[in-house]
C-alpha cells in the first residue's frame, strides 16, 4: 500500500499558527522531511521542535546553494534543478513505505520551495498540500493594522525585481506587500521612495517569532536584514464611516 | 479583571484548517460573537459547529444589510457605521466581564469586517487578532498548482473594481486573485478575456468546503456565483530547470 507525500504548510512561524490539520500529520508522522540551509536546522525544523514523534525517521533536504550564486545564473539553476529532481526521487521512494510528511514555512503553494518538488511528482505518487497562514499575514497581524480595506488593491512583489518595476507597482496599488528583502532592501527603500510610499512603509523581521521586530522601514537604517523580513505598506481604502 | 477581544482567523473554512490558537480560543470562550446574514447561520458559526463549548454566550451581530444596497451609497455607508459603533460598544461592554472571540473567516486583516470594529476598539478595551489562513490560499490549493514561482508578481484585486481597471490590473501581474465575485463574475470575465487571461483563469467556489467546485472559467456560463468564489489565475515564473 503506496503512501502519499503530503506537504504540511507551517504558517508563519508560531508554532501555534499551523493548522490543527497540520499540528496533526507532523505529530503523528512516521516520515518527516524539511528544508534548509546546509549545516543549519532550518525555520521549519526549529517550528516543530517538539511536535515530531520520537522514532520518526527525519529527512533533512539541504540545499547546496542559497544565496551564494546568482540565482539567473546556470549554475544556479543546474544545481538547484538536480537537488530538486535528487528529492523527488527520494520521497516517492519513501512514499512507498508509507506517508512522508514535507515541513514547509508559510503556505507552501505562495513561492515555497516545495513546488518545484510538487511538479517533479506529478504523476508518480499522490502528493497533498494543506495550506498555511502565509508568513506575510502574519507579518501584518504583526503590524496591528489591517493591510487591505473595501476596494483596495493589493501587490505582492518580490523584492528581487528591478528598480524602477518595484516603484512602478509600488505607485500603482493600494496595499504592498515586498517579499524576499534581504540584501534587496536598500533597493527596496529606494523605490518605495521614488513611488511616494516610503513613510507609509513597515518592516515586520521574524514575525510571529521569537525575536519579532516591527518598525517604520523609514527608522531603520540598511544593514543586516534577515532573510525572513518583510516589507508592507497598508492600505487606507474605503470604510463605514470614513477613515478614523 | 477587564478581558480582551480576540477575533480569531478561521481559515478558508475547513475546519480543521483553523490554526490551533484559533481552535484552543474557541473552544474554551466562555462569550463568542460572529457576523451573519440577518436570519442566516453565517459561514463563521457554520466553521466552528460543535466546537463552541456547551454553557457559552453566543452573539450574532446580523449586518443590517449586505448586498440589497449599492455599497457607494450614504444609505449603506450609515447604516453599517451605526452597527459597526454599536457592535463595538457591546464587546467592549461583554470584555469587562471576560474574554470574547470574535469569529472571522479567513484572515481576519485581509478584507475582514473585523477590522471596522477593531478600528472602533482601540483604546477603549485590548484587542488581540489571530490570523488565519486567507480563502484565497485555500482556493488556490484546491486547484492543485502554484499560484506564484520565482519573481512572480501577486494581485489581489476586489471584482468591484470597473472593468478597465480590472483589465489594466489583470494583464499588468502574474499571478491574480480576484475576490468579490458573486454578481461582478460577468464584467470580471469581459475584464481577463480583454487582458488576454480568460483561458488561464479558474474559478473556484466554496474552496476547501463541502460542495467546493473547481472549474476553469472558460468552461463555466456566468449565472449564480455564490460569495464565497474568488478567481485565479496561476504565475508562470521562474523555476530551476524551467517550466515543466
Amino acid at each position: 500500500m503506496m503512501g502519499k507525500v503530503i506537504c504540511a504548510g507551517l504558517g508563519p512561524g508560531d508554532p501555534e499558527l499551523m493548522s490543527v490539520r497540520a499540528h496533526r500529520l507532523i505529530s503523528t508522522a512516521r516520515q518527516v522531511a524539511w528544508f534548509a540551509k546546509a549545516g543549519r536546522e532550518g525555520m521549519a525544523r526549529r517550528i516543530v521542535r517538539g511536535l515530531i514523534a520520537p522514532g520518526a525517521a527525519e529527512y533533512a533536504m539541504e540545499f547546496p546553494v542559497t544565496t551564494e550564486l546568482p540565482f539567473d545564473g546556470p549554475d544556479y539553476d543546474r544545481l538547484l534543478s538536480d537537488f530538486y529532481a535528487h528529492w523527488a526521487d527520494r520521497l516517492a521512494d519513501l512514499a512507498a513505505a508509507g506517508d512522508v510528511v514535507v515541513l514547509c514555512e508559510g503556505d507552501p503553494f505562495l513561492y515555497g520551495s516545495f513546488m518545484h518538488l510538487h511538479a517533479r511528482l506529478q504523476g508518480r505518487v499522490e502528493v497533498e498540500v494543506v495550506p498555511g497562514i502565509p508568513g506575510m499575514a502574519g507579518c501584518w497581524t504583526a503590524t496591528g493594522l489591517p493591510i487591505t480595506w473595501g476596494d483596495d488593491v493589493l501587490a505582492v512583489l518580490p523584492g528581487t525585481l528591478p528598480e524602477a518595476e518595484l516603484a512602478r507597482r509600488a505607485a500603482d496599488a493600494d496595499a504592498l506587500v515586498v517579499m524576499k528583502t534581504g540584501r534587496n532592501l536598500p533597493r527596496i527603500r529606494r523605490a518605495l521612495a521614488a513611488a511616494g510610499r516610503l513613510d507609509a512603509a513597515w518592516l515586520v523581521e521574524r514575525g510571529t517569532m521569537e525575536g519579532q521586530r516591527v518598525a517604520r522601514l523609514a527608522d531603520l537604517a540598511d544593514g543586516e536584514c534577515p532573510y525572513f523580513a518583510i516589507v508592507l505598506v497598508h492600505g487606507q481604502g474605503r470604510r463605514p464611516g470614513g477613515r478614523a
